[in-house]
């Protein structure tokens, strides 16, 4: 198989969700990211480092989806998901106070022998979202 | 509800695979990721730009799961999702060829008004990937 042409990285990363409005008000109140562009069926969120998070409601992009471009290919997923967000070492206590005033529970901390720390929690939806800082990986040392 | 702590980028995006080892073999000879840590249960994969691409057999996480630094809460997707990769436009013509020679099924190209381009294809499971030159989106202006 020939070299594979570059990556940059992940651009956009999916969500499928029950009700839009509950999810976008999550995420713009948790994470504090802006909505780029929303209608019925989806919404855009920014999330730093030139990332997109989009969330789905579910079922409704089944089908080929109309697009200013053409029709974009269907998708469908379902179920309760895994996204991790990367934080500083230093937010770590900021964010589990953030988590506490927001009302979500932190269902549990993980401290990994490489020196990161995780902070998991659940969205509407019961995704398991977590925070982690540096470390967690090899190709992110710091 | 108080100012979010910052997010630096998107740390771990999750796909829900019938077969790891296909996935894996997919990832790794399509893009090119090399891996991080792979058992029965899950294959995380190195993305360019210290992000992480994990892989779940179906089914295999949804209850905790144990890790060196304790339990990992569960989680549990399913269906067809969608994930997209930053790619270079100097590098779109490349990946075009790219796919023709993995014998990949290009199930379109969308030109966006912005001036961005995307190629949309599928992994083993169905998952709608795409791989999308800047300006596809307004806080990744190039």
């Amino acid at each position: 198989v020939a070299t594979a042409p570059a990556v940059k990285r992940i651009l956009e990363t999916s969500l499928y969700v029950e009700e839009l409005r509950r999810s976008a008000s999550f995420y713009a109140n948790v994470f504090g990211f802006a909505t780029l562009v929303r209608d019925d069926r989806m919404c855009a969120m920014a999330v730093p480092g030139q990332q997109v998070l989009l969330l789905f409601v579910k079922g409704a992009s089944a089908t080929s989806n109309s697009s200013p471009a053409g029709l974009i290919p269907g998708h469908n997923g379902s179920g309760t998901q895994h996204l991790c967000f990367s934080i500083s070492h230093d937010d770590l206590d900021a964010w589990t106070r953030h988590l506490i005033a927001s009302d979500i529970e932190l269902e549990t901390r993980l401290d990994w022998p490489q020196g990161a720390s995780s902070l998991y929690f659940r969205d509407p939806d019961n995704h398991s979202i977590e925070v982690g800082t540096p470390r967690l990986w090899r190709n992110d040392p710091a």
